[in-house]
């Protein structure tokens, strides 16, 4: 085997040094913030679950699951997302609990990497789930929330799209019949977001032109409240009918929220194969090339747990949600104070007391300062600590 | 192979319900809040690193490690704590740094543990790392800063016990010379603070009577200021005295911090084998019965990534911490406000009133409530939320 260099870290691992450290824990407090203020409880499971419970169940497909063996031989997994365990812990610790149940999270999650310099292995979550309200008023919330707590980092340009799952499987179902098979393959292009792929797909389909029409008809559904009727007159059966006034009830719902301008429709949307079971959205914001948060409406996982529960809810994607915000001004903002041995009890005084006013103050000795120029300070003098050389923004 | 129920967790893993997540959040708010007064920046590493780098020059003994392997076969370690990430990272990204560094952090560090029922796997380190600065004045400001910090968070009874690894290394050469093999089994007693052990080993030491009261009466040497004094009269090598003059010098800074009250000195202290080099100290609350923190000097892990530079930082374990807080109260004020199809624009508006003026208002839906009698409230009136059965605490 290779002998790893001294530096070296796992695959997809990475570093957060203090510059990013603080605009992470800066967007983090603020989306914290908001999701308290709605009354969610944050709680917190272990970082790693066995993969016959929580990973088997989890929304991540099993190539991505980060999988590890235990001293026992056990399989393991790192928490791929936070809705499985908290979805474990809603079924049996809080069981007894009020519900609906408003739970909220923040911590790192992980995704297997095969190859060297792709995505991270680790990354941060901080969502909502919702449990034991299947109504549109629930799925409102979570979506208003969702805008609120984005629009509270001072995030302003993104876009939610939603979507329901629900509408597209009938529609499939009546255009297609039992034909499973084309049906999947359908799903799958809708899913990897290959319209392309899916005209190609439906042009060669062994079906009557109409049917053809109708499902290439499909991909125009996206748009405002303007799509609904459309969407009405393409799919005329009742599940299809029932989705759609989900959504124009949701949509009435986010306008009384005030959050309808930062919403989108797309009847197209499969954020994943079989996880999400009614309204499901994506969150983008533009120059991000990926995705910034994503939820939505899951009704089986809980049963998985022995629970008979809907729930909704919303992940954001802490890291990119800081590179959105591309915040360049760092307000690392310390005050350094350089003393000698005599004017140590005097510096320490004078720091204490600009530490009570709520000053990050750095009180260092002169002797063991090795590059003293770079600071050029008078001892026992304040000065902006940050700007004279002590950044950390590497 | 047993088939797992699906709310097993792996061994030593738990989870953090919304009553604990509060307390924990708070804590680790306010050692934060110290921490970064002092002029430290927080930074983070991943959770998982090669064993062959960070893991095997950790502190950590390496049956404790929790080690996994990744589906190339690597072996990786859970991080067993922050310090060796720390140093990686100080000496490889953040070498072109301004030294001396202040490092702080906070997350989640894992010990294997090979019984159920046992220690937890997976805990909280919240520390500090001060690199390249090997006065006493660095020793003091880290001991002072961890007592700001215990204080900060309400704690007020507890004790740092303030050891020297050189002075007894030096004063058990001094002693047995070069039975390397004697000392070592009397460095394990005490470091495994078995005392009555140690005094057994020592009656039983092929050597004369006034070497055996010599090593005897080192077990004495723990009180304050006052030990100094009998410390170098114990032993008159070069090495002891510098160790002395150390913890003299020390002892005066801290009392100018004004945290003396706090310490206790202990020459019979050893944390750890053969990781701390100089000064090192553990902290005790009453009716813990475990560490509450730790810390000290550690001169050769930096150079093991290549870097010439001496260290020393404390970490606390926050969840001890909240254990020795014992706080009771909840600070859990959510307000409730139930409303129907009719009321719900109304009840809206009003929570957003209150979420603006800095409440956690839950707004729900009478339908979706299954134990409505529990709450007994009109609709679209305030309520408190939290004592009207809604409570995470379980």
């Amino acid at each position: 085997m290779v002998k790893r260099l001294m530096f070296e870290k796992p695959l997809g691992m990475r570093d957060t040094l203090p510059f990013f450290y603080r605009q992470k824990a800066k967007a983090r407090k603020q989306l914290s913030e908001a999701i308290l203020s709605y009354g969610y409880s944050f709680m917190d499971t272990p970082l790693m679950e066995y993969h016959e419970t929580v990973g088997r169940v989890s929304a991540t497909l099993d190539q991505q699951l980060f999988k590890l063996l235990d001293q026992q031989g056990h399989t393991l997994v790192l928490r791929p997302d936070m809705t499985a365990p908290i979805a474990r812990v809603a079924a049996s610790q809080l069981k007894e609990s009020e519900y609906p149940l408003r739970l909220a999270y923040d911590g790192p999650v992980f995704r297997a990497q095969q190859t060297e310099g792709g995505k991270p292995a680790q990354f941060e979550q901080v969502g909502t789930e919702l449990i034991g309200d299947h109504s549109a008023y629930a799925d409102a919330e979570i979506i208003a929330l969702l805008v609120e707590s984005l629009q509270q980092t001072g995030l302003d340009d993104f876009v939610i799209t939603v979507g329901h799952i629900g509408y597209v499987k009938a529609f499939f179902s009546d255009v297609l019949g039992d034909d499973e098979e084309t049906i999947e393959t359908l799903l799958h292009y809708l899913y990897r977001k290959n319209y392309v792929g899916y005209r190609e797909a439906v042009k060669t389909l062994p079906v009557i032109e109409d049917k053809k029409q109708a499902l290439l008809q499909l991909l125009s559904l996206r748009g405002g409240e303007e799509i609904f009727e459309a969407s009405r007159s393409l799919a005329r059966n009742q599940s299809c009918m029932q989705a759609v006034n989900e959504l124009k009830q949701l949509h009435r719902f986010l306008k009384q929220y005030g959050v309808e301008n930062y919403i989108h429709f797309d009847l197209n949307l499969i954020s994943h194969m079989d996880y999400y079971t009614g309204i499901l959205f994506e969150g983008y914001a533009p120059h991000l090339g990926a995705l910034l948060c994503n939820g939505g409406r899951y009704d089986t996982l809980l049963p998985s747990f022995q629970l008979n529960a809907s729930a909704t809810g919303f992940a954001v994607h802490l890291e990119r949600l800081v590179e959105a915000l591309n915040e360049l001004e760092d307000e690392d903002e310390r005050i350094g104070i350089i003393v000698d041995d005599d004017s140590f009890a005097k510096g320490m005084t004078k720091a204490r007391e600009l530490r009570r006013q709520g000053h990050a103050v750095l009180l260092q000795h002169i002797d063991q300062i090795p590059d003293v120029i770079a600071f050029q300070r008078d001892l026992n003098q304040t000065f902006n600590y940050t700007r004279a050389g002590g950044e950390l923004n590497e």
